[in-house]
Formats: structure tokens, sequence, C-alpha cells
């Protein structure tokens, strides 16, 4: 009997860790999750993910672990650790990849969400045709990562592709990162919501973003001019990318993505209006194919299948 | 005797035609120049050009032309065409490579001239040792060329790297691209004689760039501010392309670069204080090492040196 070559994909977030194993295809043949928060120490959280995975590789016939690949805020490609990432319990320096590879006895590799999530839209979604493209996560904050001639950009340190970290408006909003005006502290589910309080002159902390889809829905005037000046920023950062690389496509993924035209019609109307003429008609705005709910374990899981020395 | 393998560069610019033979190593054997408007005709321009690259390799004993690099506007890498630039007199698309190749009859290259300076100074300047730059030429216009693990980047379509048309002001100054708000409006010898003639509320079209450095020498006000506020755009640009690419060095060449220290304070200043926290100390911004008259000649020619086909 031949043996399944899997692939686990480990998607290391604030709140959750999910976890699954994947084939070549992008089928996933099991998931599961489990809370960042119970475990504050990293070597316990890495000893319950890898027996998780080893009992779900046991359920599976002929069932064999090639690699483990692992999404998490500020994953560092080069050094396998996750470096400084504020919105884990973690502090400093934590060498993921090591410990995983020693825990799994299989090669893991590491790069942040959104860049895994980048890989997993190239292998299996909606960015497949393309060579050079953007990936926009649009969550709590903003991710992304760039795709040049097939390859996703990682930078002489391993940290390139932080779109939302360009300043967009000098004195703007204060950022997580220390700084003002970053662009995902205008388009993101935080950024929205922050505009939509702006409008409704409100400060009350129980509006979120689906709270402002819902009002969108029912056609709020201050809902709909909040998806409308998201849409207008990110539109006018999405056409500036495209100076720096030239990109075929940009893919939108994560919740706000999920809004629809609310957000795609203003944002697509910007990025044309803005758009350098040697560009126009050549860069083009999709949503994203992947699953919302797969997509951080298909990404993750990405990396080994996209490993050429694999 | 072993022959002498030369390239010949070409540099095609809106006022002059700069063309060059050069050596593997660098060593630019041959220059001469003429002015690019005698020739209405394109195909003239290739005769004459054509014919004095190859009156020169006659006088250089054992010389052969193993191909020809060119730097233009709007010269696309893919398609060997320059394609509608606005500022030389040939309008729509020209077939430069395909042209220069029948009438040398070696291999032609042909990529923007900022593109082309970027592998120069990768070849033969001071971006040897680094295999993920940023390289901007700051002339009348502001042009880019961005270098990824050791390559180039064209884009989808070949006209990556114009950081020059990042919008960084919503309705700002009017650009040459048709919108507003272009970083070259505000950073080049164009947008710093514009910053000026604000400050000093004048119209006075007799006034340069070079006036204005003249004044900072003599460190008027004016002159001084218009430099600061050049350089803090300038910086607050070169942070926020850091964190798409993250490279480990951003080169300044071109006239602007050797005003010195009037406009690399300040835009070292507003850089570091505008670049994201995990690439601090890690980007750096340096002065060209290409020779201002040489540069773009050599810059071509690196085309071809360059090209790993060889």
């Amino acid at each position: 009997m031949q043996q399944q070559l899997l692939v686990a994909g480990i998607d290391i977030g604030g709140t959750n860790v999910v976890l699954g194993l994947v084939n070549r295809q992008g089928k996933i043949l099991w998931k599961s999750s489990f809370l960042t928060k119970q475990f504050d120490d990293f070597e316990l959280l890495v000893a319950h993910a890898s027996q998780e995975v080893s009992k779900a590789l046991a359920s599976i016939e002929h069932a064999q672990l090639i690699g483990c690949g692992i999404g998490a805020p500020n994953g560092n490609f080069y050094t396998g650790n996750i470096e400084y990432a504020p919105n884990l319990v973690w502090k400093g320096i934590v060498p993921v990849a090591e410990k995983f590879t020693k825990a799994l006895d299989a090669k893991c590799l590491i790069t942040n969400d959104a860049n895994a999530a980048a890989l997993g839209e190239m292998l299996y979604g909606a960015a497949k045709p393309y060579k050079d493209f953007i990936f926009v996560t649009l969550g709590t904050g903003l991710g992304s990562g760039l795709v040049i001639n097939g390859e996703l950009v990682y930078g002489h340190d391993g940290f390139a592709g932080e779109l939302g970290h360009v300043i967009v408006e000098k004195d703007g909003r204060s950022c997580g990162c220390g700084r003002k005006g970053c662009l995902e502290t205008y388009c993101s589910a935080t950024g929205l919501v922050l505009t939509y309080q702006e409008l409704k002159k409100t400060s009350d902390t129980l509006i979120d973003s689906k709270y402002v889809f819902q009002k969108a829905k029912e056609q709020e005037k201050e809902a709909l001019t909040a998806f409308a000046l998201t849409g207008e920023t990110l539109g006018l950062a999405l056409a500036n990318a495209v100076a720096y690389t030239s990109p075929e496509a940009i893919f939108l993924f994560g919740g706000l993505a999920h809004a629809g035209d609310f957000l795609l019609k203003p944002t697509i109307e910007s990025f044309e209006k803005n758009l350098h003429v040697i560009y126009r008609g050549k860069a083009t705005i999709h949503l994203s194919h992947l699953n919302e709910n797969d997509g951080a374990v298909l990404g993750a899981a990405s990396l080994i299948w996209n490993d050429h020395s694999l």
C-alpha cells in the first residue's frame, strides 16, 4: 500500500491555535484547535500540539508526516522564530521551528500568517494562475504577502510585506506598533469600527465590525460611509502598492473581505482612480478563494508543500 | 591575442543620448554623446548611434561586442520597447531593442534608466555586498529600482519600481503622469524648487535646484527649509518602502543626492523616525558610489553583464 504523504499546518493566533493535516492536493484530512492562552509556557503548547498531530496521524491509514508549516504573527522564515509579537503571550524571541522540529521529528518552517496564507492562495486558491501578486488579509489588523515571479518575498530579514504598517496619514490614528497613521488603523475590522464610531460620534465599545456590516445592510448612512471611507483609503494604498512590484492581481482575504460590495466597490473605484496610467487594465483586485476557516491551516501547510528542496 | 569582450551601454534621455563601451570590470573604454532632439525619426538615431559604436569598436584592439544594454524612460525589459514615454519625442511604442539588435548584430536589452542604474550600483557600485536594496535617482523626477535576492524586480509587465509615482499627498501637487501628489512632485530637483518657490512666495522661473543649493550654502532660511521639507517627505516615503520589500540598504543617486547633508540629514532623520520598529537598525540609507557622469552608461551596460544567460 502506498504511503500517504501529509503536512501538518499550524496557525498560531492570539486567540486560537488551529492545526490540521494537509495532503499535496490541499485537502485537509484532519483539523483541530485549542485556545492559545491555555499555554503560558510555549514548551507545553508544542507538546500538546505535537501530541494532537501524532494522534491524528496514527488514525489515518498509511499516513507519513513530511513536515510542519507554521503561520504566526512576526514569524520569521529565516530564523524559524516568532520575534517580539505584540499580541502573543510569549515575549521576545521564541524558537518555534526548532521546538516543533524536535517534537515532531520533521522539517518545520515558519512565516507570518499573512505570508502563509499568500502561499495557500498561490498553491490552492485563486492565485494559481499568477506569478506576481499581492495578498492582503483584512482582519483585526491588515497583513500582507508579496509574491514576485512565483516566490514569496521575505526581504533580507524575513519581515517583508508589512503593507499594514505603511504610514498613510501623517500624525494619524495611533497604531499598535507605536507609530501613527498606519494603513491597518484605517483598513481593518478595527479601523472600520473606529471610522464608524467617529461618524456616529460614539465610543460605544460594543460596536464591532459585524455590527457595522449589519447596519450597512440596513442602509444606515454612517455605516455605508464608514465602508466607503475604508475602501477609499484601501484602494489608494493598493494603487500605491502596484507602483512597487507591479503585480498582476491583488487578493483580499479575511473577515472584512466578506463585506462584499460594501467594501469592494469603493476599494476598486479608488484603486482605478489612483492607479498610474501605465498599470491601468493590468492589475486587478479579487476576493480570495480560500475558505475563511481553512485558509490559515492550508496556508501554513503550503510552506512545506511549496518548499523547492522537497 | 585574447579578444576583449565589450558591451555597449546606451542611455537615452530627454535631452542627451550618452553611449559608451564597457568591459566586464565596469571600465568605460570609450564614451560619447549627442542631442536626442536631432533625431525626430528613431531609425536615424539608431543608425547614428550604431555607427558611433562601430567606429569606436574598430579603434579598440581585439574588441568584440557581446551585447548592448539600453536605459530609457519607460523602457520595458520584457518587450524591448520604449512605451508611451511622456518626455521623449517618439510617441507610442518604439521597438528599441529590436532595432538596435539588427543595427549592431548583437543581443540588446532595455529597461528604464533607474532600473539600469540600480544594476550598475549592484555590479560596480556601493550595492555590491547587498542582495536586497532599493535604488533611488533624484533628478528632474524620482526614479527607482528594486533589487530582491540579487534580482532586479520587473513585475509582471516590466514596469515595477515606480516609487516616484506613489501618491504621498492626497490632492497634492500636479504630476506629469496626470495624477496629483506623487512623490516625485516633492522629492526631486523639480519638487525642491517648487517647495522653495512656495516658501519664498515667488514664481520666478529662473530658480533651479542649483540656485536653491547655493542659497542653502549661504544659510538662507527658506532654502534650508526647502531641503528639510524635501528630506522629511523622502524619509517617510523610504520608511514606507522598507515595509514592502524589507531591503538592507537604500541608495540615493542623481543631482539632488549631491546636496550632501542639506538633504541627507533630514532624510535620514525622518526615515529613522518613521521606520517600523521591526526594521530599525537593519535598513540604512547610503549615497550611490556611481559617478554621476558615468552611471547611466555603466547602468545600461550592466543589463548585459548581469544577464545570466551569458
